[in-house]
């Protein structure tokens, strides 16, 4: 085994100097497979394009036994965005730090992922690689295109680890089992224009709408379950758009976003958003699109091997959440038993995006000895 | 005298075929002053431009003698719109009925101005016609700028009728005596952005907006007080202009106008929203614009001169109304006792406005009828 595949700074900085901003794949896929192959891997690259620019996306297994152990990803990242002071496509290491656009997110994982896997050396253990090119995305074109051609070709998985930026402050921090639903309402209120002298003439829509507002919003969804933050509704917009201070306007829209914890299914959401507009009744247009149904691996020998693995390495215990945004473990969890656990997240997203290499390095070694304790207890 | 002068419909006509959308006169003012000389007045064209473009307003007088009694309108109209049946500025009579725009608000009310006065023949009153071009466009360099010049010269007017269409059904229904007041507010809330997943991160200024919404309607601002209808309270836009469905924004903003009776000021109102919203407080902004305050013109010899006109004409007594929109009246009543009372104002503003010939010589008939009582009670 080469000190290349081992060492996860060398194919790190090669992803990075990919500049794979969604959609545009850069070569991203094409890196990472040929280190793969080099390590005994059969790759497929499988492309879906939903109305959009192709994507390429990678599924990537090595032996044949049972069980199959994936490692799940994204190699798109998101603009860089202006303010940085060092070249977001470079790859460069400065002072014990390794800087660019998915250095964190996640392109770093990634390369923990591959050299973890060349660490243990040959060995007959199914391990996968499951890689989307569209996380950042839309996502229709990414990790559920690869399910469906996994299911369609039947293979499956036993249990996933998703590489996404999981620590808030210190590797070890925080070890994801689930994630809060997610899903995204528009209210239009249609009334009948008039002038502001003559009330009675016209129908103000927008009382109407701000009753409706202020019922969805009069108390808290929840205060929280044993695993769960608290579900929290978040008006994201109201739109009138009515420039003239004499006229009262026709119609007025708006939207809110909804986290919501295993106490509530998008369903009974939808039926508690829909009788409470119901209730303020008149002209209006109620549409619900649902990112994502809340979920949890439940504790067990999945979580118990990654939590004993991050302590082992680093001496920490992570805490089990189920906060923050969406991942593509929502889609994975319908497969197999799901995680997430990686770097610090503090820079994500942000300029000057980096990840210390001591941390490239302890995380590789947590993957490590996540895939030893998990074939161990085969 | 010529039949010509002493029939209100072809200067009526004449006016309608002169396209003066505000801010465009488009030769009306010129038309009018023309009948005017010939009649006997002294015709002064003020013209101002605060900014835009010039506007033509008409001061015209005929007599040196006191008291100066004064008709009031505006030569300027609001734009056709799509959807006549016939042209809109064609002055077309058909079916016993003059069309197009400007018919009743307000070309019509004018040619009955100097029809009532032709009908007087000659005699020494002092007569006068205050003529705006700018009443249905910003009214800056109208019907204000006329008084101040008035003002400046010394002149004074002792009493006046606005020719505002008045009458919700038939000729002779109702007198406007007063109108209410009318003031803008912009709230601006300024919170932090932040991810939807994070709301403990950000600060959603939609929330805060829409408690101070709530506060500043949820009771009406009064009960209505002997001439006047409730004070009104219309939102009129809120605008947070954000696409993302995942995104909490940073600003939100809302505006709404009040119309307020004689139980309120600006000033008390301005108050009350001031400390309503600095209740929520937090960053934000409060900007208010008072367009005008409301005013009364007390029921007495004036109101008694027209009322009686109108009922020997038509056989109705008008009802004392202080209801609708603002007129050039709120800028009059600081210089003498103001009225309104014109055509039927079922189709101003809107396609196909029209009057009946019928109607127009009524108001001519009741025109002349004020005059001769103002002026017998002298
Ligand atoms: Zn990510
Ligand atoms: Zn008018």
């Amino acid at each position: 085994m080469t000190t290349l595949l081992t060492d996860p700074v060398g194919l790190a900085s090669g992803l990075i100097r990919c500049p794979s901003v969604t959609p545009d794949d850069a070569g991203a896929i094409g890196l990472l497979a040929g280190w793969l192959e080099r390590l005994g891997f059969t790759c497929h690259v499988i492309c879906s394009a939903t109305g959009g620019p192709a994507i390429q996306n990678l599924y990537a297994r090595r032996g044949t036994a049972g069980p199959n152990f994936c490692f799940a990803g994204h190699t798109d990242v998101v603009p860089p965005g202006a303010g940085w002071t060092i070249d977001p496509f470079a790859g460069q290491v400065m002072n014990g730090r390794l800087y660019g656009r998915g250095a964190v997110d996640m392109k770093g994982a990634i390369a923990a992922f591959v050299a973890a896997i060349a660490r243990r050396g040959d060995n007959a253990d199914s391990v996968s690689l499951l890689i989307t090119g569209d996380e950042e995305g839309p996502a229709v074109d990414g990790t559920v295109k690869v399910l469906d051609w996994l299911t369609a070709k039947g293979e499956t998985l036993d249990a996933c680890v998703v590489g996404e930026p999981t620590n808030p402050a210190r590797l070890g921090d925080m070890l994801k089992i689930g994630r809060r639903g997610s899903m995204n309402t528009r209210i239009t209120v249609t009334g009948t224009q008039g002038h502001v002298a003559y009330p009675h003439l016209a129908d103000n829509p927008i009382p109407r709408l701000l009753e409706m507002l202020r019922r969805l919003t009069a108390e808290p969804l929840d205060h929280g379950s044993p695993l769960f933050q608290p579900s929290t509704l978040a008006l994201t917009t109201i739109d009138v758009g009515n420039p003239a201070t004499n006229v009262i306007p026709a119609q007025a829209r708006a939207a809110f976003n909804i986290r919501f914890n295993d106490l509530h299914s998008s369903a009974s959401l939808e039926e508690w958003i829909r009788r409470t507009v119901a209730e303020i009744g008149g002209d209006y247009d109620c549409s619900i699109e649902v990112s994502g149904e809340s979920f949890l691996t439940q504790p067990g020998p999945l979580s118990a091997a990654v939590s004993d693995a991050v302590q082992r390495i680093t001496g920490l215990r992570p805490e089990f959440s189920t906060s923050g945004g969406t991942s593509d473990a929502r889609f994975i969890k319908n497969h197999c038993p799901v995680l997430e656990f990686g770097l610090i997240n503090q820079t994500m997203h942000k300029v000057d995006e980096h990840v210390a290499l001591s941390d490239l390095e302890q995380l590789t070694e947590i993957y490590q000895a996540v895939l030893d304790r998990f074939f161990e207890a085969e």
